[in-house]
């Protein structure tokens, strides 16, 4: 299996590092390929707009859906554009692994989608959901909150996180046609006992072991 | 009135800066106070981390709400988060001002609340949602989409948009204590008729002009 796990956090010896790293050891002592992009050691650029192109259909006026249509037919992705679309590409299932911020990705993560996830390449022209350009492929939220879990489950201070993610479980992992595996969720690990947090690195490694025995996940559509 | 608004378009000249150009000039011309925010022409950077801070309490490990609390106590924000914090602060309405990109925020924007919405200073010890910070205080999302807006009704490919804003309504402007207006929504611009876009303008500065008027939204909770 080729695996993609991105890292969104600006220290590296986090506990969403420490995630990161169980998840890679997993994976590639387990013979697996695993490819990695750890976002903020990268100095990932999360901003789209003309600096996604090399060449542009009409340097003038920056239309982004006309000019990344452009860009998958003429191959006129940025390198550092281009080389993200080949790792998630090439994967059988992809890692997002964040601290959740304001109900959603970090900005950085955000950009990774923003920018990569290019119309003309991973979707459009009827490949949308269920017609994804990434069907039969799977992904995988794996986050941190602040708050502990009675925060966010039913009727709790911020309310069920699943809803809280469907925009990402629906609008972005599903709407490129990926099989959305559930989230791995961490509530609150600043404030657990010190010993919780390598219990939880191994139950971690346990999951990522038997991975392909999941199912995917129904993350609810809107209605 | 102090009225902030934001601007998150990497396209000067797109529909969005036609409306961001529209609501400061309705707001300026009947008296208001306007200060602006275009992100894109400020190179803001987006991506939340140890440049938030000029000084910090542990340099060797970064916790972010820690370093927040910190840099709120002591007046360690880097200069342009301050200034960015300083025209929320003083704003009586703040718009946003956005393409909505992978049913939420593009980076740049989702960034701008990640670094400037800092804990100590906007929320936190018992400040959020009715106790928040900016309770009293007013917010509105001001949106376009690629889509349709049948694309965006109960039961429409993508879904009800009320419920993909809800993250960005409850989970960050109700948050931190904003009253929300109805988000102002312009479906698929691009694929209008040329005359329709002029209409929209014209419609957007009227509503604009009696805002004063309006009561708050009801964004839903989440369950």
């Amino acid at each position: 299996m080729d695996v993609l796990i991105v890292l969104a956090h600006p220290e590296r010896n986090s506990f969403n590092g420490a995630l990161f790293d169980t998840a890679y050891e997993t994976f590639a002592s387990n013979g697996h390929q695993v490819q990695t992009s750890d976002l903020y050691r990268m100095n990932f650029d999360p901003c789209s707009g003309a600096s996604n192109f090399t060449s542009r259909k009409n340097a003038d006026y920056l239309k982004l859906q006309i000019e990344e249509i452009h860009a998958s037919e003429t191959g006129g992705f940025a390198v550092e554009i281009e080389q993200e679309m080949r790792k998630v590409e090439a994967a059988d299932l992809i890692i997002l692994r964040f601290p959740l911020w304001w109900f959603s990705l970090p900005a950085i993560l955000k950009g990774w989608v923003d920018r990569v996830f290019a119309t003309g390449r991973t979707y459009g022209n009827g490949r949308f959901y269920e017609n994804g350009v990434f069907r039969g492929k799977r992904a995988m939220l794996s986050l941190t909150t602040g708050g502990p879990v009675e925060a966010y489950e039913s009727g709790g201070f911020n309310g069920d996180m699943m809803s809280i993610l469907r925009p990402i479980h629906r609008g972005i992992l599903q709407f490129v046609g990926f099989d959305v595996l559930a989230p791995a969720i961490h509530y609150g690990p600043a404030h657990v006992e010190d010993v919780q947090r390598p219990q939880w690195l191994a139950e971690y490694a346990n999951r990522l072991k038997k991975i392909d025995d999941e199912s995917k996940l129904d993350v609810g559509q809107y209605v």
